[in-house]
């Protein structure tokens, strides 16, 4: 009876579910792809509209392009909110919030008038490229990966932490060491200078002039050095370890897990383990 | 009777060290977040005061806000003090002087007048952010970091060491191709350009310009791409070694240890392993 | 009776096979050594070609070796195709495509007549040198950081998806708080700034000048930071694991595999390994 | 009787050697610690030297400590000779080598005058500090990371090949789209900056000024990041192996190694491992 009367409404609604959500469908991997390339186009125009040369040409064209992509766009999001059962989830979701996000800015530019401000909002609907995302989740590595940073969150959390406190207080001597006659006007940039050594991307604009200031510097590059090894040696632990090839299914006896590949009898209860498929890794 | 004599005065000192130095009960929670959130505005504080066109109309209410912070941590600084057992032995640990030496510059400003020494000693001040780090304590997975760090200690000194050894012989050289007339106007520079390289920070104020200093420059990027391997080998190896999750504990029956975490029978002599305290990792 | 046959051709071609292509045997090895000096010697004389103080005086002399070396490396590629079995089969494979690009683009300079095209088609030229990675295939080694490679290919075109995507926003922003007046005078050139800050790489020819472009420069960086650790730790990982010698022949008792290359007894059934080959690593 | 005419010359040639190579002994180590400072000494005050308004006050004075340190390595040197049984040997071993450049320089300095040539004559002696390097061979940790190094050194060979290759054809490249007008005048130039964007390093003298240039960059730079992830995997992989807690011990029934720390029974034989010292890790 409940199926009768609900499977109009979920054999429609599961449908459109099936194309816009999932991939797994012919239909589905045909919308995810028209998507995907919807998505570059209007990313490319949005970065082609901030060329000033290009701008004064095209500046009609792009215009267009704009608003078709954004009523596209603004379809697409009212079909996921009606083809979801919860849109309220969905439109609280990481995915949902960027959707919204990625039309609202050509909208707001009708109601804002004003060059400035119509400049702010163009740059800000590149988040759009954050849906492209989406097509990260079918790939089946993606959450290997996930799973190892997520694993190294608390630890990256600590060193990042480590190295804030070492830039302000670098940052800090430096400011004293060279002074503002050297390029080092104030704690907040001599903090950015030392950032920009740390992470040894040097750009150069402010440079050591005295003998101290580059002792002092040339100290924070090999520090940096090892530094760096941190996060690199956090990671690769966390992947090494989630590669490690421990069956998910649980023992039939005990209903314990953690099981590896090639074990013949339950490490919890010794029962033998019987009913387990070996997928091909 | 030695209880009674000691329990009024343990138990006013032991809940002080509770609320001060611990961080698992309420009020010792709520202390830690305060002070930490006291230590961030003061060091801004100091930032701030740092930066000219702030310093010059701002500069009372910074003085003010100096002077608070100071007599806040010194107060702090006497309550610890009077917390612990060993006040010697904790005046001497390494937060004990780094909160010591978080209070005496702005006390130091008043004997030792003069605006040159007072820079100084704003800089100084900024170490007090060294006090943050004590929160870090309280996370888990910090000791875990600072294991694989001291059980590395001494290959990244070698490391270090001959990093060292290689840019005064390179910078030499470089000295010798290139000349005084390139930027490469003494050794001690010429190191310093040497390590600016080795480390790929690359500022770009001293640049190669002859072809002979140019093939010495290639080289040396090349030898930093492989140097550059060597300490993040060295953290890895140990943090990938730190984290295999071996019970310390050995079995009752024949004293074997190496048991891993969820194992319930010896794999040794295959008796049950009954009197294991297994904490949460 | 098919054996006769075939017999000359098939030793003649085998030889030829055995020289070109196979590094082995003493005329192999010779064959290749003489190749590698040769595509080495070619590699240098198109670059001292476009030094342009070389290039005034030497004219002559770069011109004839060029063509020297490219009648040579085209009798080289006619002996390939001939010494195969089926030569559509490598002129279609990677080195077949390589080792004709290393020789048409002296002959289209003939047909092509012109300074500025000229220019163009001696760059090209260089790209001879990847026969020289024909060299690598020859050794042990390389298989393994190949399979290593190879397995991370996924990961680490995922992790590059997401720095593109990372790249783009953080320029876009960049572009908006900067302007045009401080040099981001475009998104793509925004763009480029970001990937030149995020790889560490740190030209200096673009800036951040404002206090908000620096504080996200900085984070830009210090999230380069960890997002370093990832390809490394992808890499590392699989080649950690690439690197543990199971055999892949399964015990001829119960069929059971994952055998270490010492073990003499399965590990599932206990009956002696007697019918396995060991090769060397 | 052979005993007892070898014993003099041997046991004042032993205490000799003790002292001057060995570090396990108080005399040898005291050597050891002087011959240290004496070269830190010695390559820092050729360092002074280099810097042109040190050198016109105080050459006389480092002219005097040069000549010092010379005659005192000289004297060093013979005893070296004296000391070992086979001076042959250690006179074209590495350190022996290293020994005898560290003095040279000084004595040649006397033949060969003139200011140009005494320049050069004097950043040679900065290898001096080779010798520095001793000090490390007597620390235990040294020998696992020169194990991992020697174990990937062929990895890092074919990775370093290819990274050659690559630079060369992109360097090729990059001369093509930006042209001599842009400050790419050669290709071993544009190599050159191609060496200096792969490795990270990125001075900023030469940059890409044309659109084609900065994409072709951002792709070299991008490239760089999933590059430097390779001699680090490599280096972790061989650190990871060589930390494999194997136990160094042959099995007394068969002889086999290679024996776990907690294996009871040897896994060649099946013999119980009864006679196996298991060291404290």
């Amino acid at each position: 009876m409940i199926d009768e009367m609900e499977q109009p409404d979920t054999s429609f609604r599961n449908r459109m579910h099936t194309i816009i959500f999932e991939a797994d469908t012919r239909a589905g991997r045909l919308f995810d792809i028209v998507l995907l390339i919807a998505i570059i186009i209007s990313v490319i125009a949005v970065m082609l509209d901030s060329i000033e040369s290009i701008n004064k040409e095209w500046s009609g064209t792009l215009y267009s392009i704009e608003w078709g992509f954004t009523i596209l766009f603004s379809i697409e999001y009212i079909l996921r909110l009606c083809s979801v059962k919860k849109p309220f989830k969905y439109a609280t979701s990481f995915y949902g919030i960027v959707d919204l996000i990625a039309i609202i800015p050509t909208y707001l530019s009708l109601f804002l008038p004003g060059t400035q401000y119509l400049l702010v909002v163009r740059a800000l609907r590149v988040l759009r490229i954050f849906r492209v995302l989406k097509f990260v989740q079918y790939l089946n590595e993606s959450n290997q990966l996930q799973r190892a940073l997520i694993a190294s969150r608390r630890k990256i959390t600590i060193f990042l932490f480590f190295v804030l406190t070492m830039v302000v207080i670098l940052g800090s001597f430096m400011y004293l060491i060279e002074g503002p006659e050297n390029g080092f006007t104030s704690i907040p940039r001599s903090v950015y200078w030392a950032i920009v050594t740390l992470t040894t991307v040097g750009y150069g604009d402010i440079v050591p002039q005295t003998v101290g200031g580059q002792a002092l510097a040339s100290f924070i590059m090999i520090t940096g050095y090892g530094v760096i090894a941190v996060p690199t040696g956090i990671v690769t632990a966390e992947l090494t370890k989630s590669q490690d090839p421990i069956h998910t299914q649980a023992c039939e006896s005990c209903g314990g897990d953690g099981h590896s590949f090639d074990a013949k009898f339950c490490k919890h209860c010794g029962a033998e383990l019987t009913g387990m498929v070996f997928p091909r890794l």
